[in-house]
């Protein structure tokens, strides 16, 4: 994979289009049954009687399909040292089989760090939003990247 | 499923030991695969290279077996309604093949809705710690749960 992005390409302000996911009803039963198997992410009757209204995916298959977004769009192309957390996670509305996923990732900081001069990080908010518009995950995290150019040492 | 636990069984200071779970070599690949290729989740020798020094689940992957345990600890027998978010998202380390991962729930905070008063409001912090005792995933976030006693409505 040719990395075409470093930490330079990504400051304050920047957005990104992440492209689009369609969620399938297969998708999302696999991944409930595996890790998330809540009747409301399992069955139609239980889901249908549920805050909910009708079988939807785990909040955390919805951040998994945001990240894979993110990868395909941006980070496998990117210099990409990993994630510390993520703040202010928000599942807003439901995702619901035959939704299509789409969004964006904004730029809030980027900044160099003191003790890893050939290590940036870079503070982003992704918006997530189905097929009607509604945004339906929010979530920031900082992301660490590698430098482009590297600072010469300073003089002992 | 039989309902055990309602909003009442999730009281402030309650401490809840959520299990462990085995993490394999074919499940850290296959969630990478599918969600979070990023060459130190998917390549041996890409992760030796990487800040992480091997190849390591997705934090995501992470998340989602946390929320299996919580499931199989407490959820599937509680009467949960889902949960609008997660705060203080943090993966302080590397979580790999042959790991087992275990911890605990503690919840913080608890309160009832004045706008439904059948569902009460429980925030938990969870900890998740390797076979080591490290601490690998931290978080906070709310949950729904319905009220074992629904108060009586006030008189118009």
């Amino acid at each position: 994979m040719t990395i075409r992005y470093y930490w330079e390409d990504f400051p304050a302000g920047l957005v990104r289009d992440i492209g689009s996911f369609a969620v399938t009803r297969e998708a999302v039963l696999a991944f409930a049954h595996e890790f998330d198997p809540q009747p409301f992410h399992t069955d139609d009757e239980a889901a249908q009687a549920s805050l909910f209204g009708g079988l939807c995916a785990s909040g955390w298959h919805t951040c998994a399909m945001a990240m894979r977004l993110m990868c395909d769009s941006y980070l496998l192309e990117a210099a990409s040292l990993g994630s510390p957390g993520i703040e202010n996670l928000r599942w807003l509305k439901p995702v619901f089989p035959g939704d299509t996923l789409g969004g964006t990732m904004t730029v809030l900081e980027a900044r160099t760090m003191a003790s890893k001069p050939h290590v940036g990080l870079v503070r982003s908010a992704w918006d997530l939003r189905n097929q009607h518009g509604e945004t339906v995950l929010t979530m920031e995290g900082w992301g660490m990247f590698r430098r482009r150019e590297v600072p010469a040492a300073a003089p002992a």
